[in-house]
């Protein structure tokens, strides 16, 4: 019962620091981007928040936590509407149900981190995506798509009867989130001006990068919680590392990014620097509770550099990701789920083909679905807005509003 | 010793939950004010955090909890002045004070919830009172009515013996700063501008509603702390299930605020997304441990639609509350309270009536105590600022400072 | 078992907590600073967290923790590089390291306090320091002399032996970077406009008091981490008065800078408010867990008066710190540092001379040390950068980037 207590404090703490997250994912958001479109991104990121949590309690939770049969192949199952908290003959709530929380810890952990992924899309589409649309892909995507997905492994499906490792999410959550930022900005087309008629990318400056990097270190301080709540105990030897190898490999993300870039650009790129960490502690995810603090350095170090030729690739290919995410979720998520197979106690031949397996499974199911379901809105209402609000931004069409309506610069 | 320790840790987290909700309140209230009075609302923020500590420590924790004899009437008591810790024999601090936690943690969760109730007022008021008479005011509601109020219920006073519920404060808190903003609302005034001469309400847009959006984010993740801390253990059962009931309703609130405004006024508005966000927060603080996940969605619908019809009722009153504080804190407050009789384990016709009688019993004393002190400070040395101070900005007047004065921006 | 896991819960959620404070730094400094250079603060800052975690993996927290022979005299050791986690015969972690924690959230907590002796020096040297030296002096002074001058008392070093007392680093942590933000900005000189030709300090107001405030709050947040991290387990006694005497130190400086500088300059200046509670959070570091709450109201009324006249007094001095970052550090860790020996448990004439000697200690040590590095970086390739840059703006010369790049104003 102490444990038992111990555990759940744990499991709740880092419930708020994942919630605490999407304070993050908005200042990065709106800091890499213009100030044109800033209501209209935090418009969007309390929708998912908000949206996310009901959807997940309505039956997200029960997709995701299907109790699949053992002779079952685990691919679909669901376990009914609604939160049904075991109850003992006593009357009070079952304990039993988990050695280590309860069961509305369980759910609400698990539901911070279903609005995620959609938060992931939100980046990528932002300064251009119409609002309502992004709304009903919102809906479909982390109320259906996402629980899917985690069934499969944490839910005790295929993927994990097949050996596939992914500690905390660098698959699960941050690739499933990133394979549908791919395929809408592919479907959304560039923001006006992000390219030239040829095809050369142009820089697009957000409107605070102050905000970015604030940002970074929200994310950073709710990876606390994301990596080390994943562990699903407060279990000292485990917790304890997770945290170390997240730190670490955030570090090293950061610093092989800041260094990369300094020696191709010649210049100390603070957004590169950031995404670096990022994507340091995206790939770390897939392994946290695995990895020495050594090993963890090599991940970061790969992820840090994979940022600066990530977001050059993206650009190259002509697809604009305001914020990065691609490079960041897609990109380093992938790195991280191998890493597994490359690096830590799980190293090994095999099992880094049943990564390889899952990352495949993974990426297909979420290349299909979420193009089904962004090219069927496009087909219905449309996704984009028209070029003169973008022009004059969405804060203005959609909201009628400005986000910084009484800021007043003094004349010196 | 084990458990005491773990729910003494997890009392320490909410407290420091509970303090980061100063943070949230006051980017929520210079992000709905102009520019020109934000560093007024964040002396006046850090004002209210550093006196409600020393003046609770001083005399307001033991005038809310006096320790009442059993046969007395409950409304007034005191324990002496300073904080006198309980020792044992061997001089060491008494464990035995409380089950849950140490006496010094108990002063510090409480001490975090006094300054709040000011904090509601300081929104309010915001951008047209006196510096020095607000101090004023604050230091006699914080320093006595809050805790006297307090002591009727939490500390074992006479609505605690009549079966009023109030589980973390929708009324002990929430309308209590409630009462006491409309009561300095109506003596204020409204700004200059805010009405036309026919009484038509006109927008008097604030600076960042990026800052406000934060604002809402921070104190949600501080009522993780402020109800999840009020169980005043870490029981695993009720400290989740109250958590989940908590973020249930802020996601309706904001939800159905959201959809309520835009039937009515055909537009994506962020604000009152965000204010329905915390009229769920409040109205749910009430019996946040007594709710099903489905009663908290009700509670939460509910308030989001409260403050919809709320903030617009307030401005046909015309008084001027600048951040919503009246809709949120007292009409959210009033029907969290309420709520409690209606949804719930606790459920049933006397109940709410009991509630009933609870809110106005609270009500009529703030009001006239709120009104006594602001009425007397009032004819003492005024509460308002001169027009041209309204005008040119408090900044300027009372602190010879600009909050932005380096603020650049470039020439395109 | 129950124990040490919520012992090693609470050390972890301290960790988080310290490892936050860095937002705090960050956003008091870039908001006390000119806009043209925040890109190269929070470039700077990134750059010490990352680096400093790395380092202190690699060999600071070897040097800091070195396990001294007994009979040595305990100035300088080393326990090899890298961490070296202890594992019992089985395999596992040996949990019998600490009765407190893993050896893992060990490296992790006392990690995140070594970079925060760099980011204090930061603030000092803002605005005209060039970014590669700095950088230098940061990889030396974090990797080194910090957790040289920590393992003499918190290594179990002489001024262990001696009796010296630093709870949480009043000397150990602020003074360390005290020290080096006023040898650094003595030989960097002041920014050009600071003074007069007559050495009249003139004010160069920063670009955001609200960045400032919310840093501020950040701060005090991360500090009842850093004080309640320090109690090294979750001893309820002691952490809950931690927290209380840290919190009432911190409300209790903030006023008497307030109340002082109002009487002093006849006006409310909320950044030395600001100051105030900073000073008050540094002083109570020393002894938070010796002092009683009345002792905390002093150790903060003292210090928030310190803090007034050591601004004042840094300017007369025709020392340019923009973000007073002495007087905060310094000043109010040497003063926090001796109120060991004048109040609380340990208050003694005796203690007083040993707590005054280990000030001088470690002053002369980290002068002499910290006079050398950075003298020897001014020789070999300069610490300033050029006027041109300075008055441009190191954002555009070192990053070629604006922070507020699409920042744009409405025309009324």
């Amino acid at each position: 019962m102490e444990l038992f207590t111990t555990n759940n404090v744990w499991m709740m703490i880092c419930t708020a620091l994942v919630f605490f997250m999407h304070l993050g994912f908005s200042f990065l958001e709106i800091g890499l981007t213009r100030q044109k479109n800033t209501i209209n991104i935090l418009f969007k990121n309390m929708f998912i928040i908000c949206i996310g949590l009901i959807l997940y309690s309505l039956f997200g939770f029960n997709l995701m936590y299907p109790g699949f049969d053992k002779e079952a192949l685990g691919i679909l199952g669901f376990s009914g509407f609604g939160l049904n908290s075991p109850i003992t003959e006593t009357g009070s709530l079952d304990l039993s149900y988990n050695t280590g929380y309860t069961y509305w810890t369980d759910f609400l952990f698990q539901g911070m981190f279903a609005a995620t992924a959609a938060t992931i899309v939100s980046g990528a589409v932002a300064e251009r995506i119409k609002l309502g649309s992004f709304m009903i892909f919102t809906i479909i995507y982390v109320g259906l798509i996402y629980p899917i997905v985690g069934s499969w492994k944490w839910g005790g499906g295929f993927l994990d009867s097949m050996g596939f490792y992914d500690f905390a999410g660098s698959s699960l959550v941050h690739s499933v989130g990133g394979w549908a930022a791919l395929v809408a900005v592919y479907l959304l087309g560039p923001r006006i001006g992000k390219f030239t008629s040829e095809g050369k990318p142009m820089v697009i400056p957000g409107h605070s990068i102050t905000l970015a990097a604030a940002g970074v270190l929200i994310l950073w301080l709710g990876w606390f919680g994301f990596n080390g709540g994943s562990v699903l105990s407060a279990d000292p030897a485990t917790t304890s590392l997770t945290l170390v190898t997240t730190c670490i490999a955030a570090a090293t993300g950061g610093l092989s990014s800041f260094l990369v870039s300094t020696a191709i650009y010649k210049n100390y790129d603070l957004t590169m620097f950031l995404n670096g960490i990022l994507g340091g502690l995206v790939a770390i995810t897939a392994g946290a509770d695995q990895m020495s603090p050594m090993d963890a350095i090599m991940v970061g170090v790969i992820a840090g550099t994979l940022i600066v030729f990530g977001i050059s690739l993206i650009d190259r290919l002509t697809l604009d990701d305001p914020v990065g995410a691609i490079a960041v979720h897609l990109i380093c998520g992938i790195w991280g789920t191998l890493a597994v197979g490359i690096f830590g106690k799980m190293a090994g031949l095999h099992q880094f083909f049943v990564q390889l397996i899952g990352i495949v499974i993974i990426g297909v199911f979420c290349l299909l679905t979420s193009f089904f379901i962004l090219f069927s809105i496009k087909k219905l209402s449309g996704i984009r807005v028209s070029e003169q609000e973008e022009i004059e931004g969405l804060d203005f069409h959609e909201h009628g509003m400005d986000a910084y309506p009484d800021f007043r610069i003094n004349q010196h």
